[in-house]
C-alpha cells in the first residue's frame, strides 16, 4: 500500500505532511459536506481510548453523564448577550423539518451551556442540590471557514462539561481541578504530550464566560495547539437561565456555573507533537495496536512461535497484531507499521529464530535489539511502559527547547515564528495583543512568575506565551 | 423525594404508568423541541452498560467502529428510491450555515446509509477489501408526530452497522449473526428479555432493504416492541452508490451491502418489559447501582460495618452504594430505590446487627431473607447471578403467556389486544395487514414452524406474530 518516503518530509512542508499522514496512515478523509470529516477506524480506535480514559478522570472528580438535545430553539442562544455574538456566525440552521418549514427555527448545538442551563434551572431547587456535576460526549457543529482535519472541523466529537456550584470559590476550584487532574494528567500520563497551563486573556475568553483556562501544546512546527479548556461562566449564565437555589440561611441565590471540554482536536495534537517523517508515532496508552509481530517471511517454525508469541502477550493485556502477510514485501509492511506509529515492532525471521532470537524495534527512537525470543516476552513489556514515558521526556524536552524567554513586544515576531515567546505581560497588553493578531500571533496563556495560574488578568508579574497558532 | 405510591397502577393506565416511571425515577425530561428528550444520568448510565455490552459483541464479529458526517446531502437521499420515499417525510433540514443561505440544503442523517455507501465506494476495489464491516455510536433525527420518550423520538442514540460483502450469501449470514450473536444474546443475556426473532413482512421493512429482520420483544401491557433490527439491503445501494469491486477472475462486481441497529429504545424496553407498580425493575448486569446498603437509623457501629462490607464487595467488582442519609425516614428511602430498579437493597440495622444478621431483599421478587452479617457478601454475590438469570426465566414465561394461536385472520384482532396473536401467514397475507393496519395491529415478524427465520415471505407453512405495537 505505501512506498519508503511515501511522506512529504515535515521540514519541506508540514502541513502537507499532516495531511499526508491522515490519508497514507487512513486516518481521515474529508466529508461530502465542506468542512465536515469521516474519522476511520484507525483514528477512530485512538479516539475510543482518549474517550476511556478521559472518562473515568471525569466521573472521579464526581461527575454524572447525560445527554442533552442537539436542536436547540434560536431564543436559547440568544438570551446570553456574549454567548450569541460569540456564536450565532457559525451557527447551523434547521429551518424545515417533517415537511414543513418551523415556526422557530433551530440551531445545531454549537456548545451546550444554554439548553442545560435550562434544566439546570429546573433541576436545583436548594443548596443541597449543588453541586450539580454534568458531563456528556457529543457532537457539535461550528460552521469553518477555514477547515482542516481534526484539528477545525464543522462538525466535531467532545466531551463537554457543565457544573453549577454554590460559590465562586467552589467553581474556581471544579474548574482548575478539570484543567489539572483531568486534562493535564490525561495529556501527559496517557498521550505524553506537555501542556503549558494557564489563564486565556480576555481577548481569548470563551464567549460568556469571566475565565477561561487552557492546557496548550507545541507541535512539531513549533505553533502552539489549544487542546482543552476550562471556563468559569460567573453567574452569567445562571442569572439568564435563572439557575437559582435557596441557600442554607433560606435565601435566593444564583448558582455559579462552569463548562469544560476536549475534543478530536486531540487526535491533531498526538498527531503532529509526535509524528515524524516517517509517520505517525503513538504512545502505547492509546495505540489501536501496541505490538505488531512481523514475519519475516513464510516458514512454519516462525509462524508457529510468532502465534504462540501473540497469544501469551495478548493475555497479559497487550493489544497486539500478527502480520503474517507474507506475500507483501517485508519492507513495504515495516514502512506500513512505522507509519501507523505502532510503538514497538517484533521482527520474526526463520534464520534468527534458529540462534534463539528476534528483532525488537521501537517506534519512538526506531532503536533496534536482538533479544534472546525466550526473554522477548520480558522485553517487550518493559518496552511499553519505556516507551510510554520516555516519550513525555522527549516531548518535554523539545517543549522547552522551543520556549524562548524575549525581553519585549518588539522582539516577540520573531522569536514566535517557530518557537513560543515567553514576555511580560505588562510589555504586551491589550493593546499588544492587536499588534500580535495582526501578525498572526496570539497570547496562547497567561501564567504567574512560578507557573501556577493567575486570578486575573491584572494580576502583577504575569508572563505571556506568545506563538502562532492552530 | 417519592411517597409511597407514587406511581400510576400499571393496570389503570399503562401508559400513565410509564410517564410516572420516567420522571420519578429521573430517567429522562422531555427536551424543548418537540419530540426530543433529555436522558438523565440514571438512564444514561444505563445506556453506557448496554453501549458497552453491544459494543464487544459488535467488534467479537471483527466490525470496527467508525464515525461519519452528520448531515448529508439532500442530493445522496435522493438516489436510492424507496429510501427517500420512506424517509423525506422524516427528515430535519439544515438550509441556513455560516449566515449564510446554503446552495444545496442538508439532510440532518436520519440513518447513514447513503453517506457511508458514498465511502464505501472508494474504499473498496478489490474482493480483498471485502468484506467491509464498519458500524457507528451516533445520533440521528427523524421528525416524530407522536414522540415518547425512549420509544419514539426525534432525535435518539443509536449504533448503526454497515457492511460490504462479496456474495448475497455472505452478506445474509452477517446479517443473521447479527440478529442471533450480537443482539438477541444481549437481550436475553445482559438484559433478560426474551425476543421472538424474524423476518419483517414486505409491508414493515427497512426502505430500501430486500429483508429486514427483527428482535421483538413484549412489555408489561402486551404490546410488542421492535427492539433491534438487521437489514439485507441487497445490490440496492451498492447499485446506486457503486460499491464495486473486483473479483478473483478480474470481473467487476456490485458488492452485497447489510446495515443493522439497536438504539436508546431499548432503556424503554427495559422499562416496559421488567417495571412493576413499584417502579424499575433492573437486570444487575445493567443496573448503575446493582446493591444499594441501606442504613436504618444513626448508628456508628451499623455505618462502620455497612461501610466496611460497602469496599469489600466493592473490591469484589460490585456497583454499589451506601445510602446513610439517615434524616431521611427509611420507608421512604426504600420506596425510592426500589422505583430505581436496583437488584439487591442490603438493609443495616443496629437491632439486627447485634443479632448478627442484616435484612437483604431483592427487588425482583421482593423476597426478604435475614442473613448472618459474616455470610452476607457470599449471599450477595450469588443473588446477583440469581437475579439475572431469574428475570429472564420470569419474563420468558411471561411472553409464553401472552403468546396465543389462533385459528385466522377473523380471530386475531380480539386476541391481539392484549396478547400476541400466531397465525398462519397464508391466512392473512398482504391484504390482511391492511385490515389490521385498520385496527391498529401489524405482523411484528414471519417464522418457520420449527421457530427459524426464513429466506422469503413466500415459504410455505409461515407462522405470523401480530400485535399491537410500540
Amino acid at each position: 500500500m505505501s512506498d519508503q518516503n511515501v511522506l512529504t518530509s515535515q521540514k519541506v512542508d508540514f502541513p502537507r505532511w499532516y495531511q499526508d499522514v491522515l490519508n497514507k496512515a487512513q486516518l481521515s478523509e474529508n466529508g461530502p459536506v465542506r468542512g465536515t470529516m469521516v474519522i476511520r477506524p484507525y483514528a477512530y480506535a485512538i479516539w475510543e481510548r482518549m474517550q476511556a480514559e478521559v472518562d473515568v478522570r471525569i466521573k472521579a472528580t464526581g461527575a454524572e453523564n447525560a445527554y442533552f438535545p442537539l436542536f436547540i430553539p434560536m431564543s436559547y442562544i440568544n438570551r446570553e448577550a456574549e454567548h450569541v455574538e460569540g456564536f450565532s456566525p457559525e451557527l447551523a440552521v434547521v429551518t424545515h423539518a417533517g415537511g414543513n418549514e418551523l415556526a422557530e427555527p433551530l440551531a445545531v448545538r454549537p456548545t451546550s451551556e444554554t439548553v442545560i442551563g435550562e434544566y439546570m434551572s429546573k433541576w436545583i431547587q436548594s443548596y443541597r442540590d449543588l453541586p450539580l456535576l454534568l458531563n456528556q460526549w457529543a457532537n457539535v457543529v461550528r460552521w469553518e471557514l477555514r477547515p482542516r482535519a481534526f484539528l477545525r472541523t464543522t462538525e466535531f466529537l467532545w466531551q463537554e462539561g457543565h457544573t453549577a456550584h454554590a460559590t465562586e470559590e467552589d467553581a474556581r476550584d471544579y474548574a482548575v481541578c478539570i484543567l489539572h487532574d483531568v486534562y493535564r494528567d490525561f495529556m501527559q500520563t496517557v498521550l505524553s504530550i506537555p501542556v503549558i497551563v494557564g489563564r486565556k486573556t480576555r481577548r481569548e475568553r470563551f464567549a460568556g464566560a469571566i475565565n477561561s483556562m487552557t492546557c496548550e501544546a507545541v507541535m512539531g512546527d513549533g505553533k502552539a495547539l489549544q487542546m482543552g479548556t476550562s471556563h468559569e461562566l460567573g453567574q452569567n449564565f445562571s442569572n439568564v437561565f435563572d439557575i437559582s437555589f435557596v441557600d442554607v440561611a433560606g435565601e435566593k441565590q444564583f448558582a455559579w456555573t462552569d463548562s469544560w471540554g476536549v475534543s478530536t482536536r486531540m487526535i491533531g495534537g498526538l498527531i503532529m507533537a509526535h509524528g515524524d517523517d516517517n509517520g505517525l508515532r503513538l504512545p502505547p496508552a492509546v495505540a489501536p495496536v501496541q505490538v505488531v509481530i512481523v514475519l519475516v517471511k513464510s516458514d512454519l517454525t516462525a509462524l508457529s512461535w510468532a502465534s504462540e508469541f501473540a497469544a501469551r502477550i495478548a493475555e497479559a493485556g497487550v493489544r497486539v497484531k500478527l502480520d503474517d502477510r507474507v506475500e507483501t514485501p517485508f519492507g513495504r509492511r515495516v514502512v506500513d507499521w512505522e507509519l501507523k506509529g505502532v510503538p514497538v515492532r517484533v521482527e520474526v525471521g526463520p534464520r534468527d529464530l534458529d540462534a534463539g532470537t528476534v528483532t525488537i524495534v521501537r517506534r519512538d527512537t526506531r532503536e533496534k535489539a536482538s533479544i534472546s525470543s525466550e526473554s522477548a516476552q520480558a522485553h517487550v513489556m518493559d518496552l511499553l511502559r519505556e516507551v510510554q514515558t520516555d516519550m513525555f521526556v522527549a516531548a518535554s524536552d523539545a517543549l522547552k527547547s522551543r520556549v524562548v524567554d524575549v525581553p519585549g513586544l518588539n522582539e516577540v515576531a520573531e522569536a514566535a515564528q517557530e518557537s513560543i515567546a515567553r514576555v511580560a505581560w505588562t510589555s504586551v497588553g491589550e493593546e499588544g495583543e492587536n499588534v500580535l493578531a495582526a501578525r498572526s500571533l496570539s497570547v496562547r496563556c497567561l501564567q504567574r512568575p512560578d507557573g501556577s495560574t493567575p486570578e486575573s488578568d491584572d494580576e502583577p508579574d504575569l508572563i505571556a506565551y506568545v506563538a502562532r497558532a492552530y
